[in-house]
This record gives C-alpha cells, sequence and structure tokens, in this order.
C-alpha cells in the first residue's frame, strides 16, 4: 500500500495502472473510516485488480456553518483500515492540492440536489459532484463505490456520471449499521451516550415505515406521521425532514406504488444525522 | 472515415482504439467548416494517430435571442473537408443524444466566464464547457485542438482542464483570415457583400493597436480610443465591446507591460463578430 498526496505523481501512477490493463476500484472518503467504509473497500477489493482509496475532508461541500473545521480525523487509524482491508493506493491530498488559488470551476446538478438535504445545506451537493469529478478524472476508475447511507448522494452521482458521459460505473453499496440500527457515519463520533441512545429512533422509524408498508399502507402521510411520532419521543431530536420520494427524481409521494425511498435527516443534539430505506 | 451518430458506438470505438494505444486528437466544432477548422484537423493529424471531429451545434451555448435557429449548416460540405484533410471519425449526434430528456448537469467555470463575450452572452460559456466535457469524456482525446479566434473559449477550456484536472493537452492554434484580414468563422455567411467589407474593419483595428503597442503606446485607454474611431467610420458596425485584459484572469489593463490580449466583439448588420490579437 502506498500514500499519494500530490495529484501529479498519482496520476503518473494511475496512467501506470492503466497501461498494464488493470481495473481501478475507487472509494472516496473523508476518512475517520468506519465499518461502512471498510465494506466499500472490500468490495473494491473483489471487483478490481487495483483498490484506490481517497481521504480528503472537502471543503467545497460545507456550508458556512456547518462542520468543516471540527470534522473528526485520525489518519493513522484510516491507513491501517485501508491496510487490513487490502487498499493499494491511499490518496490523501491537501485542500491547496485539491483547491489551488484562482480554483474557479464547478459542476452542478440541478433539480434533485435542490431537495431533501439540499433544502437545508444548499451548495454540498456541488462540492460533491465537484470533488467527485476531479477524483474520477485523477484516478480514473473503472467503478466508484459510495454508501446508500448518503442515499442523495449516490443518486445524484449516478446521475451527474450519466449526464457527463462518464466512463465510470458508479456502485452504491448498504447501509452499515450498529447494534441499536444507526447507520455508521464518521460523525456518530460528535454523540453523547445518551444522544447515540435516542438517535437510535432514526432507524426505529424507518424500520415501522417498512413494516407499514409490507402491511399494506401505501398513504404516504399517514406513514411519515407515524414516523415523526417515534422520533418526536426523544428530547434531544429536531426533525429536519422525513419524506418519501421516488428514486430517480426525488418527488413526494403521495400513494406508494412502485419502488419509494424513505429518507430522514434528523439534528441530535447538535449533530446532523440522515438514514434511509428502500420500500418496494 | 466513419460516421458517427451515436454515444454508445462512438464510445465503444473509442475504447478499441485505446486499446491499440493509438493516441486520438478531437477538433470538437459546430460544423459549416471552414479554413480555420481545417487547419486544426491537419494539426490533429500530424499530432495524433486517431483524428475525431465532433459537429455538433450545441444549443446550450446559444441565448434565448440568439442565432441557434438559423446557425448554418452543410454536413456534405463538412464530410467532405474532413475526408480531404484525413479525419478518422465524425461525431454527428443528434441534439436528444446529447441532451436526453431530464438532462441536468452543468460544468461552469466562474469569472473569467463572466467578462467579455460573457456580458452579452450569459449562459454561453457554461454552454460550451458543458459540452465540450462530455466530448472529452466520450472521446478521450490525448489533445485537443481550438481556435485562437475564440480567445475566451480556448481560455475558458484550458481554466476548466486545470480545475478538474482533466488529462488532456489543449492546443491553440492561429486564427486564419481571408484576404481582407476578416477571421474566418462560420458566422461570415450571414454577412451581405458591402457588411464582409465593414467587417474587415476589426481586423484593422486590432492591427492598429499592434502597431501602436510596436510604438511604444503602454496605456490602453489610448488605444482603445482609437481603435474605437477605425471601426465607428464602418456604418453598420455596432461595437459590443473593445478591450485590453491579461490572457489568465481576463482583467482590463491599463498600462501594458506583460502579455495583453486584445479582444474585439461588434455587430456588423444582424451579425455578431469576434476577433483579437495578442500582445508582447
Amino acid at each position: 500500500m502506498r500514500v499519494y498526496r500530490s495529484i501529479r505523481s498519482l496520476a503518473k501512477k494511475v496512467s501506470e495502472i492503466k497501461k498494464r490493463k488493470k481495473t481501478i476500484g475507487l472509494v472516496p472518503t473523508m476518512g475517520f473510516l468506519h465499518e461502512g467504509h471498510a465494506s466499500l473497500i472490500r468490495k473494491a477489493r473483489k471487483d478490481t485488480g487495483c483498490v484506490i482509496v481517497s481521504i480528503f475532508i472537502n471543503p467545497a461541500q460545507f456550508g458556512p456553518g456547518e462542520d468543516f473545521k471540527k470534522y473528526p480525523r485520525n489518519l493513522k487509524k484510516d491507513l491501517d483500515l485501508c491496510e487490513k482491508e487490502g487498499a493499494d493506493i491511499i490518496f490523501v491530498p491537501e485542500a491547496r492540492e485539491m483547491y489551488p488559488d484562482g480554483y474557479s470551476t464547478h459542476v452542478n446538478v440541478e433539480g434533485i440536489t435542490e431537495k431533501l438535504c439540499g433544502i437545508s445545506r444548499p451548495g454540498h451537493f456541488r462540492g460533491v459532484t465537484t470533488v467527485v469529478t476531479k477524483l474520477f478524472n485523477i484516478t480514473m476508475p473503472d467503478i466508484a463505490y459510495f454508501g446508500q447511507k448518503d442515499c442523495q448522494q449516490a443518486i445524484v452521482i449516478k446521475k451527474m456520471a450519466l449526464d457527463l458521459n462518464m466512463d465510470v460505473d458508479i456502485k452504491v453499496m448498504p447501509v452499515v449499521r450498529g447494534k441499536n440500527g444507526l447507520a455508521m457515519s464518521s460523525r456518530n463520533v460528535y454523540l453523547g451516550e445518551d444522544e447515540r441512545v435516542q438517535a437510535a429512533s432514526l432507524y426505529k422509524a424507518l424500520r415501522l415505515a417498512r413494516r407499514l408498508f409490507n402491511q399494506g399502507e401505501r398513504n404516504s402521510g399517514k406513514i411519515i406521521s407515524k414516523m415523526k411520532q417515534v422520533i418526536s419521543k426523544e428530547p434531544a431530536a429536531k426533525i429536519d425532514y422525513i419524506a418519501i420520494v421516488d428514486t430517480k427524481e426525488l418527488k413526494a409521494i403521495k400513494k406508494i406504488s412502485g419502488v419509494a425511498l424513505v429518507a430522514v435527516a434528523v439534528r441530535v443534539g447538535n449533530t446532523r444525522l440522515i438514514d434511509n430505506v428502500i420500500l418496494n
């Protein structure tokens, strides 16, 4: 396993790998890796000849009031996890390397980025699509891996790749959860002990949605209102949104007929958490 | 020479070419090809193993009141020119192939796209950078060729490729001119006989700028004012802008010290023409 910090040296390495006709799998991350990331690296290890993990806390995807500065970091532990899971190349650029002085180009997917998390995080997805475009151009992956926990991000990146004719396969891997159902997230480290217990209400509400759906309920309003009751019981929880939408345009569905995405965003104390399930 | 109309079939062909380790040269055009385009194709023919010419009148780079509908077309003649100049592949997609229903992703370079032509053509460069990104992703060129006549476009595309870490070399080839100095442009076909004579004033003014500079004049205001006199003599000419700017950020230069770009945009009758020279 080798660590690269400069774009130029990594790009040179990538061009050598391409010449040897090895397939490349990319796992883009912001570090502070957990079992969710590990599952992506393992899948990439299975699928491709060379696994590249990028670790970059992308300033462009954080809003002014957000947690960019305090976002958790532990490079030593991250490298250990990558090594253990069999990654070949780790890309750890500085912000200045990715966005040098005078940087001014952005990639933006319209429409679906303005819904769900896009409402309370304007500019977030533009930051994501821009950095992912850069990472794709630098690492030239055959396959790139993303987690279903960030369901809107996955949908946005698929749309970007489709619209811009990017020659990369986007694979989305299932949410990995802790014992109490809490979806793995680097931000879980912010949670106090009691908040962590309350944070389990997100998945509790999502399981309730699935149970209601399996029992035949198709009215989104009714499902959402019962989910709200579950989460509202927790004193530290403030709902940002609970939505039932289609998986393509992320438009609200009133009466569920095909596949539906149930997505929640909840602030537990100062920590914004997201989770989702798919109904079909 | 083979003509492709679908992205999928061309992408398949490109992947075969890449496997045979041939270098690819891309000449993106909107068709109605002239000697300017021919010079790009010839250069690509010299430099690379496979020359791809795209012919696509990109709706995304035309504003609401602009000439998208009446933009000149002559595919038969274009193919003859491409054949004669030794192009290998012609890509002629329909608008629907490039922008299918629900298309929603754009690439935008900020700052430099809001100056010069960006002022009277808002959104124009966003259309250009978006389609060029798509064409790069589809044809994976080692080198892409653009004309210096569209100097701001060339600067914007270079900035995009740099910012987004695109693995392509951008080559910009000199303006090709007719006998009276008029820069070759597909839009010249719009000009009546008398307008064509008046249109020569753009280059006349640019040559005057160069002469003044060579005589030691460094005051941009003085140069511009004398250029204005030349163009204003022509009754059908309406100046959009005459600017002396740096070649990186396109910021106005008051006193010329390093390299300077002298750029003009003039409406002659109903036809908007641009031209430029570099002083150094």
